[in-house]
């Protein structure tokens, strides 16, 4: 047989996969991937039901100008700026594609979401990690003097992630206002991966684009949003001008996003609006997070409260990830998986909250035992 | 701003949106781009409607298991050696990616199925193409010795396409094995591209896999089979033990399909070799061939006579696909939208007749008028 590319052969099973088919071999809780327990809002459901035998063939590569236009409407951007794609990941590996390439850097933070450094290799270019501060007693905090000083002529793009996976961090306007300036003085590109833009528990996040529209390619997704993590429906909303370059490296991965589907997101996004939807989750996940925090809390763990995403992050000493899962029967995601050129804080674990309130405390329920 | 890359500059709308972006434009019949007419069966719709509100979240990025062993059924390899992917599309570029790259060469024939070129330079290999010949009398045919001439000590894989898009080309027993030996004495990966295996008009064809198991990729797609390009599941049958490392190059571009119209195509293929759905389709296209290739002759068209597919190719001196669209009110393919590196048949067109009975009189008619 022919030899196998280094590529092919460094190709792993990704760390929320594995975990996931671990738990389902273990009959484990799974607070480790992050896909909601409930169901799609019925507004969405009915819309695909719908679509479904009466828009079943291609879409342009760009997207049905329906969805375009309703992205668009939501983000308060022009249809015509939006390209849709299958989930934010697929969006996130046409931007690398089309951003950067080799002898260029993008810079990024660690704990790193794990899909952006594959993706940076693909495209030839290098990634540079800065490191995220963590303080056990103030939490997580950027160091903006750390990502001036990682910056070189080669840096082509800063990829960042607010409301951050797996922090919780929401960068403040200040913060953000930072960054562009770094980017406006070195003519970089920035990647604004805002997956979790309605999933905050304070202050709306400020989308990055609205302070640098001219620079930012903003990812989204509807399964995130609309509690469909399987739908593969994402977008990006590009500067003005650009999306049709986009759109055409967009079509050489996977031609189009599944049509039935796209047209579901695309009723379903106005209907969320209207319906108060986002304002139910924030809700309802603000106290399936309190719940979770608090019982890690009494279990002896140092918990950082998020400001957004449905993920927390926590140290806990003598909780490893492999154990707890074989052992426990609790699938957590272990800090290692976001760690790529840095050392993750020791006992660092993420949790996810998007799960049922029953699953919350059996979890905790078996960590307890564990911890006898 | 900064720079755009060469690669993302000289990405173009597919030849395959834009004709039928014109088609709209100019309410053309779109005998171009290869969607069907017809609705998808309903026990494939039925099976999404059931799974839409049910499997709504993340699969695993190899495939949900029940669509994996659906495939496996039905091709008659195991389950474990499938991998599914966002159409047929995302299948060749996950190919491309794992089994070539820099300083590689993959051979390819042409006339080309668009993709081909942009995911074999995205994998930084180079794609070397051999022209098929193409005799007014006798149609097209593969030349094996020019074949043998352009393989090199670089070249990795051969990629393949049976039934063959544009040609309709179905390649004899006697051509695959003469294929595979060169593979066998060269070492080389084989692609072999079979979305329209269900489509052919006289001898079932061959599948390449069952010469040549140990290094047949084969690629599949529900899109072409099931009538619904728009949902984005396709798969690859792998050589046994090569599955985990095609997955992890794949859950970087997409994560995973579809996971409810993964569903609905799991129920969906048992049953259509249950209800005869296969036989159906190509009963049915066998007439509108015959009717397009019938009006087609009469207005003056050579016509190549397809074994395979649900396009035909003719040439016609006079008519320019460019022209057509616009002053005809028929969108066709252009032959040279095929070839990049050799010189298109002067006057070669592609036409689909996976549309109604109408539109394919409608679009004779219309292209009656033109040849006045
Ligand atoms: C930060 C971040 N970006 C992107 C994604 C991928 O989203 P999608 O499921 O739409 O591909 C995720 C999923 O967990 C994420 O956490
Ligand atoms: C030869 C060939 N391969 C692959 C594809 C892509 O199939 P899919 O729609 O499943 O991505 C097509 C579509 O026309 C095709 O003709």
């Amino acid at each position: 047989m022919p030899e196998l590319l280094p590529r092919a052969r460094a190709s792993q099973e990704s760390v929320f996969a594995r975990m996931s088919r671990l738990a389902v071999q273990h009959g484990a809780v799974n607070l480790g991937q992050g896909f909601p327990a409930d169901a799609p809002p019925a507004f969405l459901l009915e819309a695909a039901r719908r679509a479904v035998g009466t828009l079943d063939q291609y879409s342009p590569p760009a997207g049905l100008p329906a969805l375009r236009d309703a992205v668009g409407a939501d983000l308060g951007v022009d249809g015509a700026d939006v390209v849709i794609t299958c989930g934010a990941t697929e969006a996130l590996n046409v931007l690398a594609l089309s951003l950067y390439g080799p002898g260029d850097e993008v810079l990024m933070l660690e704990p790193v979401f794990d899909v952006y450094l594959p993706q940076a290799r693909l495209s030839g270019a290098q990634a540079v990690t800065v490191p995220m501060r963590l303080d056990p007693l103030s939490g997580w905090s950027l160091d903006l003097e750390e990502v001036r000083a990682a910056l070189t002529p080669r840096t082509r793009a800063l990829l960042l992630n607010s409301p951050y996976n797996p922090t919780g961090t929401v960068f403040s306007p200040h913060e953000l206002s930072a960054l562009i300036a770094l980017a406006r003085q070195n003519d970089l590109w920035i990647i604004s991966d805002e997956v979790y833009d309605e999933l905050y528990f304070g202050e709306r996040p400020t989308s990055l684009r609205t302070l640098a529209p001219e620079r930012t390619f903003t990812v989204g997704s509807a399964g995130k949003r609309l509690e469909a993590t399987g739908w593969r429906v994402g977008w990006i909303a590009c500067p003005p001008g650009l999306s049709g370059m986009v759109a055409g490296i967009r079509q050489q991965g996977s031609f189009c996003s599944p049509t039935p589907l796209q047209a579901a997101v695309a009723t379903a996004l106005p209907l969320a609006r209207t319906e108060g939807f986002y304002e139910g989750l924030r809700q309802e996940y603000a106290g399936r997070m309190a719940l979770l925090a608090g019982g890690l809390r009494d279990l002896g763990a140092t918990v950082f409260t998020p400001s957004g995403t449905y993920f927390l992050t926590a140290l806990h000493p003598e909780w490893k990830a492999e154990e707890l899962v074989e052992h426990a029967g609790v699938a957590v995601i272990p800090g290692e998986a976001f760690y790529a050129r840095h050392v993750a804080p020791p006992g660092l674990l993420r949790l996810a909250f998007c799960k049922s309130r029953v699953e919350i405390e059996t979890a905790l329920g078996r960590l307890q035992r564990v911890r006898v």
